[in-house]
């Protein structure tokens, strides 16, 4: 019994290699995530156990393709860089496409009991992936922070719209009344005269999204600051946490103010005492600083 | 603030819609699932718990999508058919491999307990997808013809290198070269002389794969047949289970036989009781007969 | 000395085979030829010698290509049905495209003094291409529809315009505003009241563009219609023409006229004498008479 | 009458721009020149007319789309290198590859009596083309390298092998013979001591291929310049023909010898002269020089 007489059909499949030499970025992003959050209960303008699943979710995927070597979430989405020489797959754009996907929805099922206990899914979530080839960059650092200043609008109308709401008795209609055409400052003002809140202090992983990078090859620098405590490892974690005052100027085209040398050198310790492993922060990645510490993510 | 500076990154997102008019096979495929099934101790030559989870992940993708209108799966793989006349998500590529590979995997993972509920998830399972365009019907019939090929195949491979080594102690490298070079007859020969194992008796499921169709349409035929026993409806769903010799016969380039009078009768008969669902048979669809009773799956 | 360093530049090209088992669609347009036909003084509202000369590059074409089956030309545009299981140049997009623009040009610029002996290039023409993918007969029909649908709507448009401006003394801007909103039954009562114009005399390659296509395999018959003059073939030939009419009727979807016994034969005995040769005529390709005549189209 | 009703076959028309931000890489060849050159009685190894009109043809190329910034020919084929900030008709690759091609076509045919009075055109030439993407300019500069450590390869071979059967009375099979195995040392050593050629003085067009480029916005240097004679530019010139002893060391890796301070200011002085235009010239594009002295090639 022969298979060959049918194997022909194979003949339609055509190649869909994506061009070398470029930065592949994958986006991921949760299919009617609207309603799903509504079912789930999730909490409102930000619900901290999902945010921690995702990036639960977008640290699996990076442990398994090393070739990922910076990855950006916020809400219900996730951006991942490739390296530019990356050959997964033969670069095959579906196949990388779908297997990220997959793995990423595989971590966010598996890994959902953990962070919501009491809250049994009530149905299948999904997500859909893409990529976007980038020959520069320049871009890439455009991209990342198009969405880090798409978090921070985002996340300044949710917090004070249900402000609004939830503290301040409005109808979401009137809250989306009171909002329409207010500036950055007036939502701070509104926040902080009605409500009480600053919004520089609030968890910068609303405010910044969650940034996840790789600190290689630091394991012979370990003994050198083995006596460091952790209560400063802690301490300088903050450094990684900016104010968005810094990030409106960054995005409003001003010049950001130099990095002071402390901080710079307070972190570049941190760094070094640091092993291989994929890092969590929530820090700017719109200004240089981020980059100029981490220069091996556009290294090859 | 504004995000408007960097939006421009988006012009780099090229579109990517399939040929409008064409059929969209859809096929997915676990990764790295040998291991996978090693790990998670599958049964060998098949798990039914394992195959039987596949189907119910398949059988979620269709109730989503409506426009899957047939599914095929064996062993780690699934295809699914959308009608040519399909608009899902525009026909863009990444949208619909990305979102189906990510709904199946999602399926796996939340139903993976209720198969293997002694068996605990040792790591995340994964899938990858890609999308084949086939502008007509006869290449649809021989892509099916094809996967069920292949089916047979292996199975009667696996199945018999199985029996030589569970049962006839022999190593697998001596199983490996005991098959080397035998033809089906000879296979099933071994099978029947040494192991007392006739096979096109053993399970449907493992020779033919699952086939998932929809019937529809059928609720006005019901209260013709209301009288039809579900003793019945069993009985006659065996019609779909034919011997592998019948289908080595049409793989094999001779004529099928005619479908006998009798036969077609009963399962109109049937079919048109159905109600609209999805329905999983474990039957040929390389002949003409299955397709011949569903022309359905190529109406527009 | 080794070349070899560099060549990996090569990676860089990427596969951009078409689809198989699916029609190909070339077309093929004039760059900037409303400039093009001012400078060089082509007569309106149709230039003869322009409309010859696209067809003789058209015919260049088609005896160079053996797969292109059919192909229909109007004003500075060529379209070319190559047939679906065509392998040419691998199914290579950039390779076909590219050729058959090429080989069209060549033949356009070196045929030019022929047909206008007395008009020098003043420029360089040149002509663009593209390739369409349509997977089923009937696209083939409306395309071809679509296109000699455009024929008559411009030229009888055109026709009544500079009548209007070169017979009737209305400035183009007085023709235009005449014209906004007419329907074509208004534009020729005043083609015919007016001027004196009967529309459905016209030539009809002005009215129905120019059809090109293949007579094979009729070497067979010509001994049986060796007595057949050239003069009835010249009169046969005015049978594929037909009158606007038709065609106005066939697009506005009312059923065209059975076509009549007489003339279908007549046009057959023409057929088989014919030996294996490109044919040009400016017939109807919207109704079915010009298809069922010409099967082999669409054969493989 | 509505056209409406066939309109939608252009659905079928999937869009194909080209990564934006990317370098084009355009590069056509002759179809079939084996036997064009052959019918046409071209000179072996090098027909200086065919040179010339290709030339010419690429100019009127370029000439006619100013984001061409660079272009190299050699035999039958052209490079055209498109600036990666081009929109050019959208960037759409079909598009642009036909209209170039289709142009350059325009071009050869029409000049082919200008270069070849006494050979009339025996039949359509015609040209392929295609276009690359490349992300980087060092991959433009290694591309460049390509094509011309290949022009020289190819001209050595050819130059050794003509001369061979030319002057030599080989046969060309036993020509090959000679030939097979041989390193270029070896084939400057035939072509010295049988046939007394000096490979590095023959004609750079030979050895280098054509270089076109533009020099642009020098015209507000003219008059600092003006006292330059014709006869010092011609003389200048040869600066940018250089001998194939550097280029195969370039190729074989070894540092290229730094360029002379004299060299250089000569060039400078040359260039600055140039009013904007298109300039050919024979020169060396795989080591710095050329590059470092155009830096507008990459500039945007």
């Amino acid at each position: 019994m022969a298979n060959s007489k049918y194997a022909y059909v194979r003949n339609f499949e055509l190649p869909d290699s994506l061009l070398p030499g470029t930065f592949m970025l994958f986006r991921l992003d949760g299919h009617s995530f609207h309603r799903f959050s509504d079912q789930h209960e999730f909490k409102k303008p930000n619900d901290v156990r999902a945010l921690e699943l995702m990036d639960h979710a977008a640290k699996d995927v990076m442990t398994e393709y090393p070739d990922i070597v910076l990855a950006f979430g916020e809400s219900d989405e996730f951006s991942f860089l490739l390296r530019k020489s990356t050959t997964l797959y033969n670069r095959r754009e579906s196949k990388i496409v779908s297997t990220l996907t997959s793995l990423f929805t595989s971590s966010f099922v598996f890994n959902w009991p953990k962070y919501f206990p009491d809250t049994p899914l009530q149905y299948l979530p999904s997500f859909d992936g893409r990529i976007v080839l980038y020959p520069e960059e320049k871009y890439i650092r455009d991209y990342f922070a198009w969405r880090q200043a798409d978090t921070h609008i985002n996340n300044l109308y949710n917090t004070t719209f249900w402000a609004l709401v939830q503290e301040g008795g409005q109808t979401t209609t009137e809250a989306h009344a009171t909002l329409r055409g207010t500036f950055s400052k007036e939502k701070h003002e509104i926040l902080f005269s009605r409500f009480g809140i600053n919004y520089n202090q609030l968890d910068a992983r609303f405010r910044k999204g969650s940034v996840l990078f790789r600190e290689e090859n630091m394991t012979k620098y370990r003994s050198l600051f083995s006596q460091i405590s952790s209560e400063e490892l802690v301490a300088t974690d903050t450094t990684l946490i900016e104010s968005d005052k810094a990030l409106e100027d960054t995005m409003a085209g001003s010049e950001a103010s130099p990095t002071k040398g402390e901080t710079r050198k307070a972190k570049t310790k941190k760094t070094k005492q640091r092993q291989t492993r994929i890092e969590i922060a929530h820090c700017d990645i719109i200004k240089d600083q981020f980059w100029d510490a981490r220069l091996g993510i556009f290294s090859e």
